[in-house]
């Protein structure tokens, strides 16, 4: 199957992650470009004048628009039950995250939901949301468990995301976090807990069925700590996952500098990030994930991006899709909150959303970028360039989605 | 025609405006209901298992969802030719609004590009303007000229809406704006401008041809002193166009005050409104108006929304649809970001941005209330409240839009 993608206006040439300022809000832009797929990777791209002349099978022309990359969403706990709307309103009342928490909210009324959720109801609340994320122009998930807090109902979440994973169009990569919080049944008892949700039946479980591929902890106060987070993770990658940290979100933990240590494949949040982390990461291959939807829904302070941007580092974007802190699906509205909040450039932004974020998951060399033997994730746009797609708050400008050579969406 | 929504899981009885706290907090909501429609017009509401029992011509079905009064986006500059993306970056990288002004940027781009557009072009714009709208469930729009800065521009940009208001499902109001900005041609004599565009033969026009119903004028440090908004606006006055007033939007200018003087039927903006300005409104029948998109999109500082509210104002939102300041077009967005800003709860947004808007426009006696001889402008949504729809930003709930008692759009 041969497709050509022809009469693109700006094909924006993301090179493969992890991608650094100066090149990071730099990108050549191809004019008058086209785009050559041979079966599911991109097989030639140039001017659309100087096209192979080879017969295809199939032709998609661009309109004169602008051709990016398909989103990779680096950062989701997309697969929840239930919705936390009330704690939306509690928040705005007034009511800190700790008192939702002590009131019986938060993290663990989703984590009831999830248990009480059959697998298969699992799969189908997934469907819908990777339905709208598709059409929004994400090509690639990750997913965490983290909802389930018992061995077998993070098993259970692997297992829907797997599901998932072969029934619909977006690649989907899983993670387990089962030290996302301390479950209630395990109150003052992180250290069993861990022990429990590490025991050698279940890790050899998740490496024999493929369930999953990183390690994520979230290291916090009323979490976990930079110990125990280690000492998770370290089990974890005894068994093949590699290590990822949610890092500095609330209060500064360490969790970075323990990140660049174990050589995490990212360090997520980085909210509470000082100057001494900043060198830390310069000097690692650990991507740093910046999730603004959570300062805009939390209306929190963010990260401090620019620092990190000028000092060197391939910050990545994502949704951190969750019911919770973030209620947000769409990669083309974490590209205008990070306009605004994080004060990126739209390029800069596009970037941290396709190859540095394809970096944060370990994939660099297959997805994110515009290379010749690259994935053809693609996303076809009704707007002209990337600043206008980050410009256009809230308005959907993906027109047509390929993934793997493939139109898998059509608006 | 006589029209029955059945199964409606929460109809939220918005009552007409103003509305102010405890209210405007605090709606009724009728569960298991049904609404009844005679033609335009709301004939019946109450419990579904009450209904009359009348044949209808027509019956949709809520699926036991939320139902709500259509968005009435009561501050728009919708009707623009080019897009201000650079401005946008400019803004990224540190320049000011007066930077990008002294360099040539800002407005008078906008200016120039509407004065190249033909009327026709300009109808075009708006009209896929407004279809994308409607999708996201506004079914009332007030559209202001401004960006003409000459009377015959701003003729063309006025006779363009009233063109836009006969051909497509959403209701226009217009606002006569010639006030924006001194235009470039009359730099450091804005009293000659205004002088030119409230001639006797410039508004008598509007006024036979009914293409305004408001006058509208930027009072800030740099457009138009209070002196010269007053003068502005006694003079359309006299022509049957009614005050509003953009006021302490960058500077504090005592805007607010005037308008309360002239008995303006809004003041919008007021991210830098006073105590003595909440109370000169507390006294008064102007409407308030916020709009948070702009305060999202330059990352500035919002309006005291929760202070405002607590005194008893009646505060009403919009988009400020523009491509200078807020180039948001969904007020479902603008809901998510008054919650998260503003601290508004969602029912306090559904009230200002239907209600209260429709108060801010003169029209609160027939559109913005579930009312039994108001308007049947009616949203179907897809989820089972109103928290949701602004707990899940970005995401576009509105699934049914009726118009005077016809759906005029489905998703």
């Amino acid at each position: 199957m041969r497709t050509l993608i022809r009469n693109i206006g700006r094909l924006y040439l993301v090179p493969p992650g992890p991608v650094r300022a100066p090149q990071l809000g730099d990108v050549p832009i191809l004019r008058d470009a086209a785009v050559c797929i041979d079966d599911e990777r991109i097989a030639w791209f140039g001017r659309d004048s100087n096209r192979p002349p080879d017969p295809v099978d199939a032709e998609l022309d661009a309109n004169g628009q602008a051709v990016v990359p398909g989103f990779v969403d680096c950062h989701t706990h997309l697969l929840f039950a239930g919705t936390r709307e009330g704690e939306f309103v509690d928040r705005i009342r007034g009511k800190t995250y700790v008192q939702i928490l002590e009131a019986g909210g938060g993290i663990h009324v989703s984590v009831d939901a999830v248990r009480r959720a059959s697998e298969t109801e699992l799969v189908g609340l997934g469907r819908d949301r990777l339905r709208r994320m598709l059409a929004a122009g994400t090509t690639t998930a990750e997913v965490k468990s983290g909802y389930g807090l018992s061995p077998e109902d993070e098993l259970k979440m692997l297992r829907a995301i797997r599901r998932l994973s072969g029934e619909q169009p977006v690649e989907l990569v899983a993670t387990y976090l089962a030290a996302h919080t301390v479950p209630r049944a395990y109150a003052d008892r992180a250290e069993a807990y861990l022990a429990a949700v590490t025991a050698d039946d279940v890790l050899e479980r998740i490496y024999r069925d493929d369930l999953a591929e990183f390690a994520d902890v979230f290291c916090e106060r009323g979490a976990f700590t930079p110990a125990q987070a280690e000492r998770f993770l370290r089990e974890c990658e005894r068994h093949g996952l590699r290590p990822k940290l949610h890092a500095e979100q609330i209060t500064h933990s360490g969790a970075t500098r323990l990140g660049v240590a174990l050589n995490a494949v990212s360090v997520d949040h980085l909210e509470e990030l000082d100057d001494e982390d900043i060198a830390a990461l310069r000097g690692s291959a650990t991507i740093p994930v910046l999730l603004p939807g959570c300062n805009f829904f939390l209306n929190a302070r963010p990260a401090p991006a620019r620092r990190m941007i000028d000092a060197g580092l391939p910050v990545a974007l994502a949704t951190d899709c969750n019911p919770g802190s973030s209620m947000i699906e769409s990669m083309p509205l974490i590209l205008s909150i990070a306009c605004t909040l994080l004060r990126m450039t739209p390029v800069e932004a596009l970037v941290a959303a396709t190859a540095n974020a394809a970096a944060a998951i370990n994939r660099a060399d297959r997805i994110g970028a515009i290379a010749t033997g690259h994935q053809a994730d693609l996303l076809l746009l009704d707007v002209p360039n990337v600043e206008r797609l980050a410009y256009d708050v809230g308005r959907n400008a993906v027109r047509t989605v390929l993934k793997r050579g493939r139109v898998v969406h059509q608006a």
